[in-house]
């Protein structure tokens, strides 16, 4: 619930494949290169050829979002008063990791709504936690007003450039590996990671672009025409609960070839099955690409090699039984 | 605590790299071919040239002993009765899972001491449960009168040349991804994984084998100059608690360069560690290879490539976390 919409301003800057090779080979030395575990379809009880399941989840900070806030960190000249960011989830964690790796500071705005479970987590990754506001837009206006103070390299979760061709990489990676899937599956919340893969796969291969059922900012998106605020809950919210699609990845929706929802029943259901039969520990907004190829909301052609992003691990494992 | 003793009989058949390769064939549609994430050792805060894990805990089963009892299965001409086993740990797991897969009946025997979480779970994976006797060594003797009774093929958890080779295969995939590494550090109950990886590297790969303080079935045997019982206990006993080193394990030992204890502390720290810097749940015996070398109880050469054996996840998950 914690992804405040920050307008990333009128002039927005695209993303190309240059831009994401750029970044991989910019961030190369700070991240990890996630295993990609190949499977034929049917070890999972599907009726495809094979399934390329990349462990993003394995990734510095427990998600792909790492990579992104390297990208925009390793791109800049940070200031002397380092980073800020507004976010007690996957974003904050990421900054606050990867500001530690530059040696560079940063500071974390959370509203009084956070948990203290949230606020020691960013503490111990060395952040400044900032306590501001009752809500998130009002800790991200302290944010933005502490940026104008003192002139710290605003981060955002999903849409800037450098974010969005930080999360890119990850499809760089897998083109290494294995080369060009016929299909890749992706979580949908803010869309920096759909944007970054869309960004390096142009048509290459087919996206589909999934959402929950309760956070579909890309649904509303496209029924609307441009981005609008939508409201968000549900399983995922913690993750994919941001309020609009960016604009970033706006613009690069046309290669996005479809969008799907899920129910928080099916996203549930399938990061338990990703517990109980393949020993992964996800949060749910990464079991929404397996969810729906167990549910039969995508069905790939049997001759396909279908690329399933598993994006992030920060969650409570207890959690993972029923 | 449930790996009882069952002697292999005076004629210990040996395993050699040809068994190995020959189950690494049969049991190739069977098995999940689990992923070797390559890192730089300093991503893991360690002076050494790379690190291979092998994240062996996906394996079908949730561990490593699928792949023997999968080719046991395959090895055998397997009767009407099928296949009866005394373990209500990974080996019974991986028992009732390989025969479900082959289609053959499977009867586990637990004592009156077993969890009726295991007993749920054996019956959930299809295998027929019978409870007999107070402790696990009449469990054991009640499956070894059925199985003369019946004729059914009896899985040993790791005592049996097929369960050996066919652990070895783990080594077939390594050497298929990356080449043979410097070193294999790897977990020590009954000594059937290690056995396998002894009989597949015989030298081409250094290996240290690493056990508990409180289950050292390898270390007692060195001392005595022959396997001898051991007491176990400790927080890996459910799945290295055996009672003493495997025959087959005993003969293929001058293949294994070096042996290390790790007390309960260091395991437990290594296995919070996993989940809180790398995301991999694991379950304690999969935790040792790390522990060795986060505690420096293995120094390899900074030249190094080291690969790492996590060897199984069957564990709550809620233990995770401290």
């Amino acid at each position: 619930m914690d992804k405040t919409n920050l307008s990333a301003g009128p002039a927005v800057a695209g993303v190309d494949r240059a831009d994401v090779l750029a970044a991989a080979r910019r961030i190369a030395a700070d991240v990890r290169h996630t295993p990609l575990w190949r499977l034929p379809g049917r070890a999972l009880g599907l009726d495809v050829a094979e399934v390329w399941l990349k462990l993003e989840h394995l990734q510095a900070s427990g998600s792909f979002k790492a990579r992104g806030m390297l990208n925009r960190l390793r791109s800049a000249q940070v200031p002397e008063a380092g980073v800020v960011i507004a976010s007690g989830g996957n974003a904050g964690i990421a900054a606050a990791h990867a500001a530690r790796a530059l040696g560079v500071r940063c500071e974390v705005f959370l509203p009084e709504v956070s948990t203290p479970a949230k606020r020691a987590r960013l503490a111990g990754l060395g952040a400044q936690v900032t306590v501001e506001g009752a809500v998130y837009p009002e800790a991200l206006a302290a944010c933005l007003r502490r940026q104008a103070q003192t002139g710290a390299l605003l981060m955002h979760a999903y849409d800037q450039p450098e974010v969005v061709a930080g999360a890119g990489t990850l499809g760089v990676e897998i083109d290494a590996d294995a080369g060009a899937p016929d299909r890749v599956l992706v979580s949908v919340g803010g869309g920096g990671l759909v944007a970054g893969l869309a960004a390096w796969y142009r048509g290459r291969s087919r996206i589909d672009a999934l959402e929950p059922a309760r956070a579909p900012t890309l649904h509303a998106a496209r029924a609307a025409g441009a981005p609008v605020d939508v409201e968000v809950g549900g399983v995922a919210a913690d993750s994919l609960g941001a309020r609009r699609i960016g604009a970033i990845a706006w613009m690069l929706q046309a290669h996005v070839q479809g969008a799907h929802l899920l129910d928080d029943e099916a996203i549930t259901r399938a990061r338990r099955r990703m517990w109980a039969d393949l020993r992964l520990a996800v949060e749910p907004a990464a079991a929404l690409p397996l969810a729906a190829l167990w549910e039969g909301v995508v069905r790939p052609a049997p001759r396909e090699r279908v690329a399933v992003i598993v994006c992030g691990a920060n969650t409570d494992p207890a959690t993972l039984e029923a």
